[in-house]
């Protein structure tokens, strides 16, 4: 589910800052938690290690080894350039995706309008048209989102659900293509549109309004496909997440505090600065990886189910339920 | 209120930039004053401790304390870097929410354009349809600004206010939504306009050129809501936000002046840079808290109320008032 | 003016890069020598109080505080970053302002082949269509660019420059809006546009092609109005300018030569690389500053009087001029 | 191949990342393995040379040109601003590329629902248009894709694979253009439209929307050749590929470990951090050199042979196999 | 002529690396070399007066100023971020004026399709459309590339190579405006297409069609007018051109080897490491004064000439030596 926190930020203020600090649900926290907890075992684990396994020789060579480690690192992990511009990619594609899920009252509102007719028949084609949108939807959301695919395991679970007859589901199997069959409920909802228009007497140019809108809804579930199919390139999100952890992981040694002569330090029980970085850094990475499968199964991954049962509820009420309402018309207050 | 600064910079002069300077709302000076009084009550707190309560040896571990945090700051949090690019997301975001805040001016004019008569029921219609596009707009608004929200904070004020007549509040509650219904009125006014194709002989393609105006209208309004949906993941702003209030944390301490003995420091009783570093940093970030959701009720977020009245004033004079005035032609001087 | 100096850079040499460094106008020369004077005077003042004024111990104050202070201000002031991010930003919004700066051929093409006719009636509604445009853009930029407000102080100066007429004006006047009202002249084309398609046997589809330019039209002059409604939030320009102020003011102290023994140094009497700096930072900083407001007084600024006097003279050039001009069809040479 | 990992990121964890991690295709192990085996043998070679070859004062001068190079080096090469923005570049233009890439379902499904008919000849002309498209794109493809050109490497096997029949290949030959052709069956095809337009009384509304589709479909072509003709200037990949080249070949040196009397470090035998930097820094540029050409032949690179299969069979599915097939309306469940 | 190394990074590899960067044409080779020859003079003008024309007390007096020129360079020089954020901009302009640059394939397409007839005024018609348009374009390049330019210095020139009829000549140059005039040419054709609108009875839908398609083409002509019109303002690229060059004339100072007791350095004859710098910097500069004015005279600027003969030849075979060729169909091989 998706997080929502804007009224938390309608204001420019101090309090506001900390409403949205202290949010667990997709927070830096959430995300950065077990890492964390991870690190500082390893730390401590190498803080033990040095301070009382090693003799004096030994932990000359380690505090060699650490600051010539510490020395180095920054200028061979160049992480903050990494990050900032990787995100910035990730984000652009976490938009564009955002912006092709599909939603169902555009096409709806058009159906509702030109097809016109209360006959039982023109009725349920109504319904249907809508129904084949998001059985659509519902045929490419299983093959790009966990989620939606655990809901709908088989094709029996989507007929259970009412997205599909039996017998379409078996006119869906007969269709002879190697390839992905997303296009076949938009095929018949084209086929049966055109029906409708011959039929009910919708002029062309109405009928080719519908039919926009019909293929806008198609391209959108096509675009994402194929954001599916062609992810950004392995290596680049490899080379960012595994920079990160290296980083971290060298500096289990290099942060070590090493000068067990002067206590005072803060860094002397608790790498406070390293702990500081490691949210910083490790919580800009979460949000790339977030980011990186917006349909996967995080906080704040979008919502495919929902959207699946939004779309079929607001459709079916275009088309049917509110179609050809309008109520009475009295004058209005803005008249002087 | 949005503010407004063009003038102030219609040429480039060192008057214009201390012009712009000098505002105070929507001002950086407004956001980052609270915060600063703050932190340097904060810093002088240390600043006291640190030079009358603690004894020589404290002292002496507090400047190691403070040096090794100095040192280590700049390294181990990436404000500049995390903020430059989140200001850029975040700004990205703002245009596009500012880009389809929905204006009524072109469905209006392709209304008045289009929908002929001026027999009663036909100039109804046409205002009934700028009412119905304007109320979408409010019931959208209401979910999305806290301004509006408080403007209308429920149905009565909205039929109050004229947007709505009760039998329209009625059966726009009766739609067995469980989703946002703020396509029900456009819906009305789709339906509406059918009828007026039917009954005003405006052609096919005539009516559909209002109908993409209609419909633009309305996916300029979903979107916004999609936007209120689907926020950036909350986890980023948490990281920046978080990023730069830790580092001036840090700093309260980091940039105590602490060689006691040089009294001829420029930071000996004030941390000048240190105060001007808060105001660009922190300045920046209020620049990006701002942005964050500009429906909200800063100085410089969109005024929501007002395009509501613009949208139905300007909608009514142009449907109605000016509808079919066209003065009558002259001749004109440019022709020789 | 904008300038222009495309044929200096159409190869790239050594030479061609002196051309374009050697011009003023528009130049970084242009607008960076009055500060750049500024601050080499605050410079001299400071060198000639810290040599000649200063006693021996107050001198050694004053190194202390130029070291500490030039020791810390880069890591205070992100010059570079904000910089460079600001200027994208407003580089970005400078291309969306100009891309809807509105020219008139468009629409005027599609009027002088669909509105078909030579009687003097039909002839002067082109032209009058074509003037009601213009008329519209005249009026925002009245109100966005304050060279134009200058050349059109009031509703009579418009009168006498031809765009409209005293009827015209009175009934502009008139009408009842609290808002802007540059949409009544396009309300007053699109009226008189329908009149034609009535009159003159325009098919609708047809119309419909005119009726989108001068929609396109009106919508770029409407988006020209929002930027100026809203602009880059204050606080953003704010922190970027200040900053950029306040690092060449610390510098004043800062960059002084304070080793007063070795005079051989390339600083003792002129801070050669403070002053490349200034000239580089302060002349990247002037061009955020132009673009701000592209419609401004600037050497650099969009040329909004030229482009009315374009519009209005290419416009009737094209709907009345040229009007079904087409030469007699001869055989070219590209037939073999 | 692409390479498709969207399952292994649904949800963030530190599994995930391990899975992402290890695998082998299109990774960033297997494009760095070479390179980063290559510098490990210069850095041994030199490594032997200087520990083993040189004498003491020989050593020594090795030592000062290894420090002074390691010192300057990062200064002197910009490499992470080059790559950072160079690959944002790069991975702008890839998007654009696939973009364009050309997906025959739209204009399908709209000839399918458009063009009417059983009669042989109608369905051959809807074969046959669907064929005319993959055709064109065949055609533009083979000029630029490696491994497309390696499938077709003469009209012949174009001929022999289905796409275009012989006397149609006599008829392409024909064509009197000393440019590309490809624009020839996009024209064949708008012909024979128009020819079903004429013969089988589709409306003018009707043909203009396959039309459309059709001409999108070219113009997606046309503008892969476009980006083929006009890559980025080639200074760019030059500059960037070339720099990072020349700081690893500098590092041989820079990096050696020269001080052999603190054996304990943890460079004494094997550069760990350098190494990490090679992995970092070149599986980056191999990100670049990848998206540089995308429809090339590298593991991520777009499949056009695989889309060509796709596009004809699913093309033919829709415009033959499932013509006119819509399954008989039931009520669904939705109803209530 | 556009530089085009696709083949060449087909794949990503070392070899294909070395092929790339051994190129010379468009390279960074030619573009660097004359200015680094120019430096390297310097460099050892410089040189030799250090070493061999300066007295000992003098050459103390050279380093340190050398010394303090080269520390604060990189401080008060921000060339990487300059650089970078500059070539972003002028990237983006590039890639738009491309965008923009005007093919005439789906213009001729739609005159084919739409245009019937095979008598000879027809006939004539279609090529005088596409030669209309063309001549646009013409005119259009002659002011905005100095190639162009040179190929038709004056309208004879444009008469010869038949682009213009001599009676048209005439009527262009009767036409009274004071501004530019090339939307003459584009008024011509579509007063024409309107008349065979009339007489071939083509239906306003498909008038339309090619009505668009004309329109779109003089708007990307209008489109590069307007930004050689408005080139981005002066002073930006002066600073960043500045900068660089400043920077490598301090570097003739600064980077002299000065320590000369030290013979063994790498830098004590050559300085390879700011050569480096050179030629990577350099190199980025030089691609953004290529990009700046992509229509001028560089190996990597557009072929206006060459798309200009590519349009007339490729509009006259599409509209007249292929019109209305349809292969005869046959069965193909994909039925089964």
């Amino acid at each position: 589910m998706t997080v929502s926190y804007n009224l938390d930020v309608s204001s420019v203020s101090c309090l506001n800052f900390f409403k949205l600090l202290f949010r667990w649900r997709g927070s830096i926290w959430k995300s950065v938690a077990n890492e964390l907890a991870l690190w500082l075992i390893g730390y401590y684990a190498v803080f033990v290690v040095y301070r009382t396994l090693l003799n004096k020789s030994e932990q000359g060579r380690f505090v060699e080894v650490a600051q010539s480690l510490d020395k180095a690192l920054d200028k061979c992990v160049p992480l903050t350039f990494m990050l900032a511009f990787f995100v910035t990619v990730i984000v652009d594609r976490w938009k564009n995706i955002f912006a092709n899920i599909g939603f169902i009252e555009n096409v709806a509102i058009s159906i509702a309008t030109i097809v016109r007719g209360t006959d039982e028949k023109v009725v349920l084609s109504r319904r249907t048209l809508v129904r084949y949108l998001v059985l659509s939807q519902v045929l490419v959301f299983r093959d790009i989102s966990l989620k939606v695919r655990r809901r709908f395991p088989n094709t029996d679970s989507i007929v259970k659900a009412g997205f599909l007859h039996e017998h379409e589901a078996v006119m869906l199997d007969k269709v002879d293509c190697n390839y992905n069959k997303y296009w076949v409920p938009v095929n018949w909802a084209s086929t049966l549109l055109f029906q409708l228009h011959k039929d009910t007497d919708i002029t062309p140019a109405l009928f080719n309004t519908v039919w926009q809108e019909l293929k806008l809804f198609r391209t959108n579930l096509a675009l994402l496909c194929n954001f599916d199919w062609v992810p950004i390139p392995l290596a680049y999100p490899q080379v960012v997440f595994l920079a990160v952890r290296v980083y971290f992981l060298v500096c289990l040694v290099a942060r070590q505090y090493v000068d067990l002569n002067r206590t005072s330090s803060v860094d002397y029980y608790f790498p406070l600065l390293t702990v500081f970085q490691f949210v910083f850094f490790m919580g800009w990475l979460k949000v790339a990886e977030g980011l990186l499968n917006p349909l996967g199964e995080d906080d704040d991954d979008f919502e495919c189910n929902f959207l699946i049962d939004k779309n079929i509820a607001t459709g079916m009420a275009i088309v049917d339920q509110t179609y050809d309402v309008c109520p009475p018309m009295l004058r209005d207050k803005f008249a002087d």
